[in-house]
């Protein structure tokens, strides 16, 4: 297909597609005269990927690069590669490795371990949780210290729920975007789910509400 | 206690005092000449509160004086003002009420109709979660329309683990302020371990990296 049919089919505009093109986001089309590509479906899928990428994983083209290009590295395994796409749409948190850090760092680390955990402690997500338990604790809040364990075992449910759907898919460029869509909304979504448990609990335990009028 | 101390005490300066009394964020002290008032503990605990809202919550100053006259309404029940202050800490989410809405609105009653949650539609985390289901949708990403029961059985581990803990705090401020702490860093804390959980599961099935690697 010509390059407006590839923007028609993926909603991309004619100039941002030359803009992927010249910064090597998007691989070039066949020639087919001097001035003239020809598009495939890959060119499709890939705008697609990049789009969630950088409209709903909020990545800048940059870090869009760096995803692309362990997405296309022959020798990486999917699991690296899926670890790439998430980390680069996860935020770095910025404390001091000061007595709290390195005292929340242990029990993250205890945690890990009582739950056979394959995770690393460069990763983001693993230095997020500390900052999260150093910020509690440094508001005379211990409500992590008592309930890591909850929180831990809840989201390995959730991520076996996810892994088995990401199974499911055997295009590369779309599993990709299925970890960008499902980390990126389903942080809103995993946060709105417990925001309507807490509510439901706290009234089933402190009343103030029947059943027929919080329907 | 002297204004002097009470900032002191509560890490607020004296201006930003006067500025939350002015608002009537902040109950006035005990006046003991006509030019001097004095405070108490409930005064701190109240600060603490309020910069809480502010500080971690994001809350405007007329979302904080909400919060704050539920907390101070002499007839409303623990769980409706623990609804007001998660309530105004979370976003609404902006849809058109459309035919794909519906459908996912209609999902969602489902769902918590049969796990027996009391909650109603009204609620911002209720739209949250329809909002969401109706934006992955749309990209053809079905995880949530399989996966949706999955997130909601751990969300309510989680939920009943924080009530647990909520339940041991008898002040309704130091409540009020655990609610807004669990509720702003919980969102952080959650989506992080959700990524880790992700991480080991997908080292798990997929492999790339052994465990004396990833540890």
């Amino acid at each position: 297909m010509r390059v407006k049919e590839l923007s028609s089919r993926s909603g991309v505009s004619v100039p941002t597609i030359k803009y992927y093109l010249r910064e090597g986001l998007l691989p070039s089309g066949e020639l087919t005269s001097p001035n003239q590509a020809s598009y495939d479906e890959a060119h499709v899928r890939r705008l697609r990927l990049i789009r969630a990428l950088v409209d709903i994983g909020g990545l800048t083209i940059a870090a869009v690069r760096d995803v692309l290009a362990a997405a296309d590295a022959p020798d990486e395994t999917v699991s690296r590669i899926l670890y790439t796409a998430q980390e680069s749409i996860s935020s770095q948190p910025d404390l001091p490795h000061d007595q709290a850090w390195e005292e929340a760092e242990r029990n993250v680390a205890e945690m890990v371990e009582r739950r056979g955990w394959l995770v690393k402690p460069e990763s983001r997500a693993w230095r997020t949780v500390v900052a999260v338990l150093v910020s509690a604790r440094q508001l005379e809040h211990g409500v992590w210290t008592r309930n890591l364990e909850a929180y831990a075992e809840a989201s390995e449910r959730i991520a076996a729920a996810d892994l088995d759907y990401i199974a499911g898919i055997t295009d590369m460029d779309a599993m990709l975007e299925g970890v960008v869509v499902g980390t990126a909304l389903g942080d809103t979504l995993v946060t709105a789910l417990r925001r309507l448990a807490h509510q439901s609990e706290s009234r089933r335990r402190l009343g103030g509400i029947d059943q027929a009028d919080a329907r």
